[in-house]
């Protein structure tokens, strides 16, 4: 067991993670912490030097951190500071204090490194494979092209939500042309950047800005999952919420469900770097990745360590599923295994009955590893439990329905349940050919977890086929209990047909 | 670690659990399996012999269980026949074939012997000190006096809901006379007991008739908990509930919502049994156990080996959370009793401020231990999966209502949400005062959480007190880094003003 804390000292906050590393290689987030330090405020009256009062805003919480290591024994720590640092005249000086007061050893990146992490953190937790990421801090924002899950290009430039406020005096309400300008500032800058595609490529954005403007948006739209990443944002209705922003005051401001109130006085001049990029680069949504930078260098550390072959990239989704499954104890990870091996050959084997592709397919997997996760927190209901932890798990690669409708696959792996979708906050997120989908899977999942009804993996073997008439299944077993697989299954039999209108015929092959 | 197989062969149904013991000796339920098996139908016209078909039925489960346990390696089985067997002619012979086929050393016990862990089962997980105990099961029923905790009294009777319902042929729908013939036959054998208390001594009931009758009323009106051990179920309502059953044929009680499929014939006999009782000892209200005879097979057994001086039963709400703390790994468990001890110090020493009692303590001492329970789920919004943990967990010694008060206590431990109310199904369940209560301690675990912002432990003590006007407490802390306490507690001391109507002063002495 290893525990590694990461610190990103960047340009408006300081944030702190721990992450824990089990003996088998699985990672869990233990414990975060940030603060809005502002250590980029006051630079620009002040020769461009950090100010005393900054420093000692971040010496004081850094203090506090090195703290936390000492007593919690962490024995690796990686700790890097951004473009407030890395553009102070005095970040030198001020990094060696750090590490006289604290010994924390902290590194000033680059912008080109600081683009490298935030990619990162992003591409081992969002599984899109083209597309445009910025990451927008304080002082800078980090723009990165990248193709087939590889970037190919990358610019840091000095512009960040906390430097342009200052530099227009944008904390307050601003005029029309005060926007203008800041908005030609911006763009001019942008302009120069020529690989910037116009093509509507997908745009994933990091940053605590973006950030704010997702949780805004959620709030207004009442959305139910409290999830901002892989939050997909319509640049539409982002830009109507940028144009409402840009008319108010900061006192105003302060009444915006979601807007954090450390937030009130940049989120203008954030905002307006964002719009112009959107628009630059002609997107239609954009994509909020709640990982960056110091998942980077938490991923950077752990790759070279734990994953050289980096397989954890490969497949994103089985992988984060596994690594959760090791941070939950299951008592029967066997039988879950099992189960899901059953599940994804009549999902495979009866492609011609049901019709259904890899996303699906990627769905039964999920569902079916995480079914019995919910006895952890009780063996009663450990359906709906089970469905809970699938909902709220840290996993990557699904959209938020993807997930969630897991979550209601997980639910049903006994059978269908009405009552479990009253008062439930996301039925509301699925359309009526989600349902179908779910509960076709859930059928299968249903079926797999009664084909291993005593748990102990006696169906060694099941082909799947289908007529025009029927959809039929072979199960070889090696058991003398046979009627207990067969009296499991009886109930499922009237769902399978209602579900794919066809009868299942079950034949049972004796294997010793 | 050590696995503990009970298997319950009752005249109704068999059941079959297996609990885990881990090596600090806690104890969690990891499997479960219950079959209606009607062991004792067709006795009466077998010359009071166990039939043929009857044995089949037992014997091809057992053998699936016997496969279970040894494939899952189970080294204690614990397992045990009732009335039927008990009864049976041929009793002791079905033993024998069982030991021959299965292997499974099964005992039958004696009606005392039954009561007696049906009692143990019940005193182990439901918090009443002074009750009158009854165990309805197919062919017998167990009643028990008990004061102070002790069992005092106990009878078992021949008579239960299978073996009534064949002697008065009462399975599909019966006539009025017919009822009351039950009615009489039942309330003479009742009658005879001279111990019986007419007193309204609360009314715990065991049995499979009692479970079906809570989930019925349950559904009718809307019960928003899954859970049936400990729900209170008013008498008045209960006998409305009996009387609508007594009118109805065996085909329209199938559509009744909860009455399971498998008792549509047994329980009106079941019923009428449980309203005699009722009816004689003038109770208000029946509370139902979900825990019986096999959890109390479990507890004797266990606490012979782990718990010799009963620890477990002295004080059953800190033991079942410790119980279910171990069950579910921890990152930080030495923050979490830091975090309790803090809380409980507080609610004790600002007594005359609060006013409140042993209840409310427990209640603060329930949600301290389980605040950070869900960093499991997910770190991310983990106040609100310790919650869901909290509402769900296994513990026993509190009611419905004060657990799911826990629950929203946990929820709050970073501060008061209207977010999380909306749409909670429970939130209906507290009435305004309850709302008091939670938000007070609440408050009381924000601030201890406050305290411990750094999860060092550096706070050493403090002392609360207070005057009539203000409430006052003095923090002895061991850190160079108390400005990030004194910084976690300032927004709680607004909140503390308005739910206490008195300012909050806390002045910080280090201890070096």
């Amino acid at each position: 067991m290893e525990q590694v804390a990461v610190i990103d000292l960047g340009s408006n906050s300081i944030r702190f993670i721990i992450i824990e590393i089990t003996q088998n290689g699985a990672h869990k987030l233990v414990y975060q912490e940030k603060e809005s330090i502002r250590l980029s405020a006051g630079m620009l009256e002040n020769n461009m030097c950090l100010t005393e009062e900054a420093q000692q805003r971040a010496l004081k919480l850094l203090s506090v951190y090195a703290h936390i290591i000492e007593s919690q024994h962490i024995g690796t720590v990686l700790a890097v500071a951004t473009a407030a640092v890395r553009n102070a005249r005095n970040g030198a000086s001020f990094i060696k204090r750090v590490r006289a007061k604290t010994g924390i050893p902290m590194t000033v990146i680059s912008g080109y490194a600081e683009a490298t992490l935030g990619f990162s953190g992003v591409i081992h937790t969002i599984d899109e494979k083209d597309f445009l990421l910025f990451d927008l801090g304080g002082a800078s924002i980090e723009i990165s092209l990248v193709k087939n899950k590889k970037r190919v290009k990358s610019i840091s430039i000095p512009i960040g939500a906390v430097t342009l406020t200052q530099k227009f005096d944008s904390s307050d309400e601003i005029s029309s042309s005060q926007r203008k300008e800041m908005e030609e500032f911006i763009s001019s800058k942008l302009h120069r950047i020529s690989w910037l595609p116009k093509s509507g490529l997908p745009v994933i954005g990091i940053g605590g800005t973006v950030r704010n403007l997702a949780k805004m948006h959620q709030r207004k739209t009442g959305y139910p999952l409290p999830k901002l990443h892989n939050y997909h944002l319509p640049v539409k209705e982002l830009f109507k919420m940028i144009d409402y922003l840009s008319r108010t005051s900061a006192h105003e401001r302060e009444n915006i469900s979601g807007l954090s109130e450390e937030r009130t006085d940049i989120i203008i001049a954030g905002s307006l770097v964002i719009e112009q990029l959107l628009e630059l680069v002609n997107a239609e949504e954009l994509i909020i990745s709640g990982c960056g930078l110091r998942e980077g260098v938490f991923f950077r550390y752990y790759d070279n360590k734990y994953d050289r072959k980096k397989d954890y990239l490969k497949n994103m989704l089985v992988n984060s599923v596994k690594n959760y499954r090791h941070s939950i104890p299951l008592h029967d990870g066997a039988h879950a295994s099992h189960v899901t091996k059953m599940a994804l050959t009549m999902f495979d084997q009866w492609k011609p009955l049901h019709r259904m592709h890899g996303r699906e397919r990627k769905l039964l997997m999920t569902s079916s590893l995480l079914h019995d996760a919910g006895m952890l927190i009780n063996y009663y209901s450990h359906a709906r439990h089970s469905a809970y932890l699938t909902a709220n798990a840290r996993i990557f690669g699904l959209s938020h329905k993807e997930q969630i409708m897991c979550a209601f696959i997980v639910a049903f792996h006994h059978g269908y349940s009405r009552k479990f979708l009253k008062n439930n906050p996301y039925t509301d997120m699925l359309e009526d050919e989600d349902w179908d989908t779910v509960r076709q899977l859930a059928c299968f999942l249903q079926l797999a977890e009664a084909l291993d009804e005593a748990n102990d993996r006696a169906v060694e073997k099941i082909v799947c086929s289908g007529t025009s008439h029927s959809a039929d299944m072979r199960v070889y077993f090696s058991t003398d209990n046979v009627d207990i697989l067969a009296h499991a299954v009886t109930p499922i039999i009237p769902v399978f047909r209602k579900l794919f209108e066809k009868p299942l015929i079950i034949e049972w092959f004796p294997e010793y």
